[in-house]
């Protein structure tokens, strides 16, 4: 099957299961390091071995966006990679800024695998003067009160939260007011936003006591 | 109802749903917030309301434990925060060493909930010179060599991982070795352990790509 003949079978308009896109990240990143290796093509079941998940529910999870393969020939991997990213919206200048200069704030601006996924850190934000005028990778940790400015004069997808419970409700509501609709949210704190503002928890102190509770419940 | 009484309702040993244990830490995390605000005792439609959930929920979830309230009384804040504590394992010691004194090890010893929540990070490892010898939160970070000799002579029940992807399998299968059964895996990797070793993983990149897909798909 041609490349050209593909195409013509996805399908991205369609509405997409949680568990679904949950699993479409993970996805992406082995074929990442597929195209890495130069592999070309791979069939469902190679892709289900390395991914430690049933062949079947691979060819499921694509089949939701019109199956990207062909029996006997498989997944061309390049292909696959680039409409999954086009479906995770990687395609797109994802421009983010991070509330927070502190430890957890540097690490994401550090990571490398943002810049590789079209997420592109263009300011960091803090009340601590010890910290304003420093640079993370190339980046300007900015005075909290140059937020508005900010904002009004560049194109931002998103806001990472790293500061503290205390402060990030408030933060929240006024990058909300600036017109900021989807929220990285690692404050350990729900975010009471207006129902059109996206926000993706990553909440450290929950994931943690999780696993307490396996290593716990294993053994009794 | 007295406290003597609600104790023999509560059953820790039945097994619960995977659904119910993710929403556990919430829970505590509300309850210990209603601790501090000095809240004795709350009703199961009052609580609904702060989380942002149903009541009916809240009651079906508690029940998996036997149920913790009375009709007319609602829960008792300290007993049920206490009872929730147990069932997540954080009645015990839960030692964690930290794999990687980059920025995000430094946040993970730093974060003043772990603390609070019966978490002691004792230790920090690192190859870079740079970082042996330093403390953070008067933990110290030692040499990576030292790994072997440490774990021998302290009850380390979790490995935190903050190194690079392509060090953190070689590592985890080490710290398996020297008898280390519970991870929590900030690397973008799939860690292939043994059967019962249990993996936690954090995957900041799949976390954000998550959110970028719910942006793209609500501006279609």
């Amino acid at each position: 099957m041609s490349d050209q003949n593909m195409k013509t079978k996805s399908v991205n308009e369609k509405v997409i299961s949680p568990a679904v896109i949950k699993r479409l990240p993970r996805y992406y990143r082995y074929l990442g390091d597929l195209l890495k290796n130069d592999v070309v093509r791979i069939s469902s079941k190679e892709l289900s071995q390395k991914m430690n998940v049933t062949a079947s529910q691979i060819r499921q999870d694509l089949n939701n966006f019109g199956g990207f393969g062909q029996q006997g020939y498989g997944y061309n991997v390049e292909y696959l990679y680039s409409e999954m990213g086009k479906i995770l919206g990687l395609d797109r200048d994802n421009n983010i800024i991070i509330i927070g200069a502190g430890n957890l704030g540097q690490a994401l601006a550090n990571n490398q695998d943002f810049d590789s996924n079209g997420f592109k850190i263009i300011g960091i934000f803090d009340v601590n003067p010890k910290l304003i005028g420093m640079t993370v990778k190339g980046v300007e940790v900015y005075d909290i009160d140059m937020l508005k400015d900010f904002i009004a004069h560049h194109d931002v997808r998103i806001a990472a939260l790293t500061l503290p419970k205390s402060k990030a409700p408030v933060i929240a509501r006024e990058l909300c007011d600036l017109g900021i609709r989807a929220f990285w949210n690692f404050a350990p704190v729900d975010l009471s936003l207006s129902e059109d503002v996206i926000v993706e928890n990553v909440h450290l102190s929950e994931s943690i006591m999780t696993l307490s509770y396996r290593i716990h419940s294993k053994n009794q």
